[in-house]
């Protein structure tokens, strides 16, 4: 999508290791415009898989899969880190390692928001290694819901997430996907000669 | 505003202690469409404030937030937790008590995205005894940023919260108010005879 692409390349920097700082528009500071656009792109690609619902991990897939849910005019359930008071004590609980923050971090979903035979789709910022996307797979999963398609708003390619995920069969979209990062560059998978 | 109050009539749980469970359309699983709605008109009640920037936490802010910034036409910033590896090591922080978590957070914005000269409007998900909002407050003073109002969907009058913010002199709105959840009922400000 080249909207995203674009920004990515003006405004977001490489801070090496593979580290994409994006916090001026995706998740610190956010561009609503920039994404209600890439949320309704995600809502167009998916349109025929038949969702029931979206699903996501707190905290910054919150932006576009409310404006994908919105625009499939589907309920979205984000996945908590942290199970809150309000929370039944048996929920759908998976241990996720998380890169970027070097610990393991809980994802957590009430058996209320999940159901045995939904479709999910599920929905983030980033696909990287793909552990984040995993977890939610698991929940999906250990509440007997289906998987229908995976959407992210940036894959990094290089961590091979895709790879980890496709053995799941479903629609795997990313709008922006980064196949390397060295050398301080960022190129996209389009941009391949 | 009628469709929020009815939602919390009708799927709202009255936990006691003064916890109302909405996690079935707010702050787990969201209702895409009700959160656009309660954007829109917090966005159309500070249509003459002026705001160039929207505040939130995350993370149950993060939803309404991201619609009232977008109907507004501005960036929206949320306040982190958890300080990210993308941020810079200079940061605005400040804690915050948590009455439903029974701890103090740390609210965390960049100096990148929120400036000297900036006019916040903050956003939230709860009004209640005001110190997540007053954390919020004091993040956009340390900044130099002037506050221009404060938005939230779901006031809890009985806490004090806008008794507290009330020095602030600038325009508090909240969409739905709750002047009492005793005897496991749910009285709003307009019920009342």
């Amino acid at each position: 999508m080249r909207a995203l692409k674009e920004r990515i390349l003006s405004e977001g920097k490489n801070l090496g290791g593979g580290i994409l700082k994006v916090d001026g528009f995706i998740n610190h500071q956010v561009d609503p415009a920039l994404m209600d656009a890439c949320g309704r792109e995600l809502a167009r690609r998916f349109k025929d898989v038949r969702a029931t619902k979206v699903l996501t991990a707190e905290i910054s897939g919150i932006a576009p899969a409310l404006i994908t849910a919105m625009c499939l005019g589907l309920p979205v359930v984000y996945a908590r880190k942290h199970k809150p008071i309000t929370m039944p004590d048996q929920v759908f609980l998976t241990l996720s390692p998380s890169h970027t923050k070097g610990r393991t971090v809980e994802l957590i979903v009430s058996p209320e928001y999940l159901a045995d035979g939904e479709r999910v789709l599920i929905i983030d910022d980033f696909l990287a290694s793909g552990a984040t996307i995993l977890g939610l797979v698991r929940l999906a999963q250990t509440a007997g819901a289906e998987l229908v398609g995976i959407g992210t708003l940036i894959e990094k390619r290089f961590e091979g997430g895709r790879g980890v995920l496709a053995d799941l069969g479903i629609q795997i979209e990313s709008l922006a996907c980064i196949i390397s990062m060295e050398d301080e560059q960022i190129i996209f998978e389009d941009d391949q000669a």
